[in-house]
């Protein structure tokens, strides 16, 4: 069987760098694509040329992926073009811009700079050592089993109609932080829960891109329901994840001159940090 | 006069989007410049492209700086290459890149995105509103006062001579946070202080993408004093700073796979949160 999310992300390489993809209806939300979405597809057109002009190297892993979205994307064919910057021993940088033709024009959608490596290989067995006895390490939050969350396919219709893309998850949100569901946002400015892909599909370091923008953005919890579309989106990943159930924590702690930051952070199933992102995004208009 | 700041990041137009920069030796920290610096240089160049290219907009304010470190920079003659990637109303993005030539060969040291707009009018009176209902704004830590503090010139020789840079800041660290100083690290990751120029220059939005990375690395305070390189730095630029003493904070919560991540948090003297960054950096080896 073919997953939901490799089927949506794959691509098809146009040759010098460039890679075609078609952006699926069934990732649709607000005003635009999901941005997490188009950051997956933007990080496989990067391990793909980075596996095409330096196979050897094996740097298959995002470390950091920064994004600035330019213009909001549509369903339908979409193109990613590729330039390594930097090809080094531990990591190499590849600058991709996901573009769509509108009326024969290309039109710049995101303009990111991805720097990838090996998540196996980039470190040693001294600094892991060190590290350890350091134990500084962020905690994933306590949630209830994820039977006595919430699931995102029963979000109210007006929540549903405006982001497609919550069937494509199996999250379950955290009761404390769900209150926006049911019209009582804790006003707080968190949202957490468990994260899994609707079928089952497992998480991957490249699916991690994904992870860190599929919940909805933390105004719902300010009781600002809106679109709060991205201005900029940096994603770390910071180890490759273990099966089963991703805890994933979204919070903004300030909201001024029009934007907010969203935090996020990603927990594997044996409680390993292994993504963290902030973006920068419009506070959502009433 | 001339602040040390405004000589050593001043830039020379070359036509075409190119800017010729002097990275001056007093920036110098560890293996290379220091990175905060070179943002500021950068954000320089993107501010002077869209001065030219669009004026009428004045989109002269960062809102989100991207950066990836793909080489260390020498002090002496470097460049930037701007290309606008989106005119937009509220904000234009930017993609430039930070060049040196090395034995004639133009050799990239950071490749970075910048969206700019503008702080004053980016927003509007109702949104300033619903977002001051919220009352939602990161506060500043509470310090000693800046004479109870521990200033930066009495930082220890053999930190000075890998941080020639520390003359050109008054940072006054938090005692709390300063332990490393003399030998007795906290080990929570923490290092925060009052901060200004050395020669008192007022900061402003752009000056701020420096000040996010003047303080030594959180390392110091795990008890890893090596130098710890920048893989990636974000920063956003969230109001214009008042004059007066800054309050800066660094904290890393996961040391882990040879990484990591490093946010800073910069307050004016009224207490508003003017700046916040994250960056992926290196663990240093003992």
């Amino acid at each position: 069987m073919t997953f939901e999310y490799d089927r949506d992300t794959a691509l098809r390489p146009r040759g010098d760098g460039a890679y075609d993809a078609d952006l699926a209806p069934g990732w649709l939300v607000g005003g635009g694509v999901n941005g997490g979405y188009l950051l997956a597809i933007i990080g496989n057109a990067v391990a793909a040329e980075l596996g095409t002009a330096q196979p050897a190297k094996q740097h298959v892993d995002p470390f950091s992926v920064s994004a600035h979205y330019l213009s909001a994307s549509t369903a339908g064919p979409a193109y990613v073009r590729t330039e390594v910057v930097r090809s080094g021993g531990r990591f190499s940088t590849v600058a991709a811009t996901l573009l769509q033709d509108v009326d024969g024009t290309p039109v710049p959608r995101i303009a990111a700079h991805a720097t990838f490596g090996n998540l196996d290989s980039a470190h040693d067995a001294k600094s892991d050592l060190e590290a350890s006895a350091l134990g500084l390490a962020l905690e994933a939050p306590v949630l209830p089993p994820p039977e006595e969350c919430l699931e995102s396919r029963d979000a109210p219709p007006e929540v549903k109609k405006i982001a497609p893309l919550l069937d494509r998850f199996g999250t379950r949100f955290d009761p404390e932080t769900a209150g926006w569901a049911v019209g009582e946002p804790s006003r707080r400015g968190v949202i957490q829960g468990w994260f899994k892909l609707a079928d089952d599909r497992p998480l991957d370091p490249i699916s991690l891109l994904m992870v860190v923008d599929a919940l909805p953005p933390t105004t719902f919890d300010l009781g600002m329901p809106g679109w709060a579309p991205t201005l900029e989106l940096t994603a770390h990943v910071r180890a490759k994840p273990a099966p089963g159930w991703a805890i994933v924590r979204h919070r903004t702690r300030t909201v001024a001159g029009g934007l907010f930051e969203e935090d996020c952070e990603v927990w594997d199933s044996t409680g390993t940090l292994v993504a963290q992102s902030r973006q920068l995004a419009l506070q959502p208009r009433s």
